[in-house]
């Protein structure tokens, strides 16, 4: 009797009615938490604290004991009747309730990937009139706010720092100010009324750049949006040298720390700036990024994070306060790091979960988040799975003979011609090198010519005379042992002294990194018995993600042989994931819930994953595609 | 619908059964606390959490609903029957419940006066061999310790300090930890197996001296205790003149707050070195002290308290970490300042109660802090009611000619023989002055040797030959303006060159400072409507309450004339208070509740205070106290 049943391993269902809607959560879930999940905004004032008593339900069918917070709210007749405070009760069997009474013109905004979004910020500015204490009633500071305030429907804690202030602006106020909620904390009682001016910040923390957003928590409006180096760069390229930076440095972790909060407070300084808004003004943050990334942004050592067998110090979303972190806005902020999937599938991929409405919808979709590591989910509303893959560096053109990053002088896009080749570089200038969407571009081209095979090898110089146009064939070139490549640019197109060719070994590496995400998509849908044409949408994210050619991605194999159209790039999800999660209480209690429902799979000594490795590591037939070998590229 | 119900309007009351015990509260407390108010202790591991199943009783009438912790804890057919939580379980009407287990051996002890606490700190350390992670097993380091301590009833969360920490020490443990868990907060993670070591600290806060205790928490043993001077002295003598300080000293309140700390960081030094303890072995910390005392530790302003409607910033109890507070233990460790009843009826006295009892006994008791405010609460655990009376300085040696503060050279005790003086000093040194007991004791006696009379006046040394003997009448003497004294000690007993006297003034001060106290005492005991022969027991509490002769203050009318065997000094109840507190989490939960169970009683501006101020002015006739004219100053 005395063991609780652990959280998760099986799931309930709960009807809405009238609205006809039915969703499938783990019990413990709050019934007003489960509308959310499904996008039915159940009313409520007071951010699901059980006090404003607006969320009402009835429960019709199914056992819901009524608590404490219902006693306070409804009579005993109610209670009887199945009356309960939808915020806090929690469904451990299927229910069956009715709503009598959604948000009344809930301010909403489409952001994300075509999601709607009920806005209802977590901050709440309440302007106050008090009554001057007298010698007929003596409360305390602190209990005249807290009574003035319970009407409204909040119940508050305070912190030392608020008691610290509380005297004085009472009184220079002439008992005139406005309170500033943040969840259960009184953070901020400001002199007159100020509850027209209320901000909150959206971070996504990239390992090469930091996005911000400063948001108008009022109108869920951006104000001002900065983006920045991330400073550790000089620290290390990628997640894994930032790590060894800690471990072989002797303060490397404080080090880290400090450069990212530079980054960011240098942000803050230009996003207040650019919005005219004062640091006190910003009551509430978010930010998204992986776990190691976030791990450095805490001040938390990341070193399990790099071995075996891969392990964060925390999953779930951490809550601390902006003094003790140290951004510079108003120290009693309360800073949220969205939580993990996994040690390899981080915030920023929750972040993009709930950009694209991934896990809440119906229709099997798949996030990719292509990079050094391949981060993977695949599912819908009814079940979600997530993997990553180890990609290792070729996508960011590293270990290819010719690559070299995203910057000025490369090569990002590829286009083979009936007789030669054109080169999309970056900047006004001519190409140095090859970065990761040219390299992709290149191969997918040259498999589209017919010079490069499915296993991966060029065609025989010889053989590629027969192919193509002369001046093409001129391309493929041979060197010492016979080891072949493709001329993307001579000499005298590459204005330098020699030629930026693909190598045979380039096609490999690309092979390898490919077939690893691939293997990974594989392993995933083996998983929920699905195959590609139950791929509604194929989501392209990440920094590197949104530059790939999709039609590039699915002529390698990177995903699966969707028809073009189905697979998109996201842009910057992880950022319009933290904004979603600033704005909407409601949101970010779904992304609170995600690790618990997202099933992660680690991939590492998995043996169906070393198989669909191998299996999926040649180039797919362009027949299997319904593609055939290009036009531009057949012999004349 | 929607009001909620204010608490403390009504009383509900709690039968537990088989007991046959029955109390009366306030609408909203949990079964547990109401069953902890009377000493039931229903048994509890987790600290009622709600989690460790342990609390459970069976409500026989009565409503109650099954809350969220109920319905993982009990079955469908449990609930039905009426098996609640009750840590969780709030009591909003009348109840009758069956509990089925008390703590079995329930550690208690002795503590503060005649009572019979139930050790449970609020402490929790709990040795854990976590498995160490696996690719199978890739939970984050802080799921792993949360999942480890949830079968043991804990539900946990951490701070962004114990993240920091986390990963390194489970790692050189070995994985062989100790979870330090305080209420709901992991604030540490030890190496090892360290739970035999769990200190904590109790703290009596007063305006001249502060006492510290160094407790085991698992033995409940004091192991070390040492007092020091307030540092503050400096800035001031009394609570008035301190708060005046800040508010006429740029920085007075940081400079104040930092010394404070200084003098409790210095006695803490002492402490540990005593115990030999280290100071990340301090977990929790409970101090007292009047309320401006406790805003200046917390850094609040008192500057309200000072001035008319004297209001406090917060009369909550204030929870804050070592850390923000600026205490040199463990960082996390808890700090739990007691809540005061009033502006003037502080901590201490709340502290007080605990020590006493007197809120949770039958039998009506009076509890007096005598001191330049008198703090007076009265009651029982049916009613009690709180005031406090300004005494003014006279009790400490002040606006009294030859007054002085209790040091060396003070008299402190005065009997009046048949033919002289007999003084007791502090010291061996001849007399300096009179402190406030000696100056009681003086009064007293005179009233006994017929040499001053009801009205106060001194009787005319003519009179005073008829009265007593030559000796003694000859201390009598008339000043400028016929203004007659008493000698206390002739020049040549005083080792000076001028004798020490209490003159017709002193008196007068003497009995409007006691005037005030007894005219509040009177205006509680009217508000409970009992008299004199109702009470039990008085208490005189604070560092001057406790060397108060009980007979003395009966002559004087200081207190109500109740055979003298009633009248019990108490010592530091405030730290006996604090370390009840400390040591048991039920008595705290009955200290945090006392604010909303004693009814405070505001004095000024009070029509009927002035009424019985001026009824109690002159001093009681000696037979309505069973006293005559005392033998040894009865005439020769």
């Amino acid at each position: 009797m005395t063991n609780t049943v652990p959280a998760g391993t099986t799931k309930v269902s709960i009807e809405f009615r009238p609205h006809d809607k039915v969703t499938r959560v783990p019990p413990g879930m709050t019934i007003f938490n489960a509308a959310n999940w499904i996008g039915l905004p159940i009313d409520s004032t007071c951010g699901a604290k059980g006090t404003c008593g607006k969320c009402k339900v009835r429960i019709l069918r199914g056992q819901n004991g009524a608590t404490a917070a219902d006693r306070r709210i409804f009579s005993e007749e109610e209670i009887a009747d199945g009356w309960r405070l939808s915020c806090r009760s929690e469904a451990n069997s299927d229910v069956v309730c009715h709503v009598p009474r959604l948000m009344g013109n809930p301010k909403a905004a489409l952001m994300g990937f075509d999601r709607h979004v009920i806005l209802n910020a977590n901050v709440y500015k309440i302007p106050l009139t008090l009554t001057p204490p007298s010698l007929e009633d003596q409360r305390s500071d602190f209990s005249r706010i807290r009574d003035a305030l319970e009407p409204e429907g909040y119940a508050i804690e305070a912190s030392l720092n608020l008691l610290r202030q509380l005297p004085g602006v009472l009184r220079r106020s002439n008992w005139q100010v406005t309170a500033v909620i943040v969840g259960h904390e009184l953070v901020s009682v400001e002199e007159g009324d100020t509850s027209s001016r209320s901000f909150g910040l959206a971070f996504d923390i990239g390992t090469t750049t930091v996005v911000g957003m400063l948001i108008d928590l009022n109108s869920g409006a951006p104000v001002a949006v900065q983006s920045a180096l991330n400073g550790q760069a000089v620290q290390g390229a990628d997640v894994i040298s930032r790590i060894s930076y800690t471990m072989l440095n002797e303060g490397g972790l404080a080090e880290l720390n400090e450069v990212i909060l530079r980054t960011l407070n240098g942000l803050i300084a230009r996003l207040l700036e650019e919005g005219q808004v004062a640091a006190h003004e910003v009551y509430e943050v978010v930010t998204a990024g992986n776990a190691t990334m976030q791990h450095l942004f805490l001040g938390v050592d990341p070193e399990p994070i790099g071995l075996e067998p891969f392990i964060p110090a925390v999953e779930d979303m951490v809550q601390a306060s902006a003094h003790e972190i140290g951004l510079n806005i108003h120290p009693q902020a309360q800073v949220h790091c969205l939580p993990y999937l996994g040690a390899y599938v981080g915030a920023d991929l929750v972040a993009g979960l709930l950009a694209t409405g991934l896990a809440q919808n119906d229709g099997v979709r798949l996030l990719v988040d292509v990079g050094t590591n391949g981060e993977i989910i695949l599912g819908s509303a009814a079940r979600t799975v997530a993997t990553a893959a180890p990609a290792g560096p070729a996508f960011e053109g590293a270990q290819i003979q010719d690559g070299m990053r995203a910057s000025e002088g490369a090569i990002e896009a590829v286009t083979i011609t009936r007789d030669g080749v054109e080169l999309q570089v970056i900047g006004d200038v001519p190409p140095i090198g090859l970065c990761g969407s040219g390299l992709l571009d290149a191969v997918a081209q040259l498999r589209l010519s017919g010079l490069l095979l499915p296993s991966g090898r060029f065609v025989k110089a010889e053989d590629a005379t027969q192919l193509v146009a002369p001046d093409l064939a001129r391309r493929i070139i041979t060197g010492d042992e016979g080891r072949r490549s493709f001329v993307l640019a001579w000499p005298e197109e590459a204005g330098g002294d020699r030629p930026i060719v693909l190598t045979q070994r380039d096609v490999r590496e690309l092979q390898f990194a490919k077939g690893s995400i691939a293997g990974g998509i594989d392993v995933v849908m083996q998983e929920l018995g699905v195959g590609a044409d139950a791929l509604v949408e194929i989501y392209l994210a990440g920094s590197f993600g949104s530059y790939i050619n999709p039609q590039s991605a699915r002529i390698i194999g990177l995903v699966p042989p969707v028809p073009v159209e189905r697979i998109k790039a996201v842009g910057n999800a992880a950022g319009e994931g933290a904004k979603i999660a600033l704005l909407s209480f409601r949101e970010r209690m779904v992304a609170r819930s995600l690790p618990q429902i997202v099933e992660y799979h680690e991939l590492s000594g998995r043996g169906d994953f070393n198989d669909s490795f191998l299996a999926v590591l040649q180039f797919p037939e362009l027949e299997t595609l319904g593609l055939e070998q290009s036009v531009e590229a057949s012999p004349a």
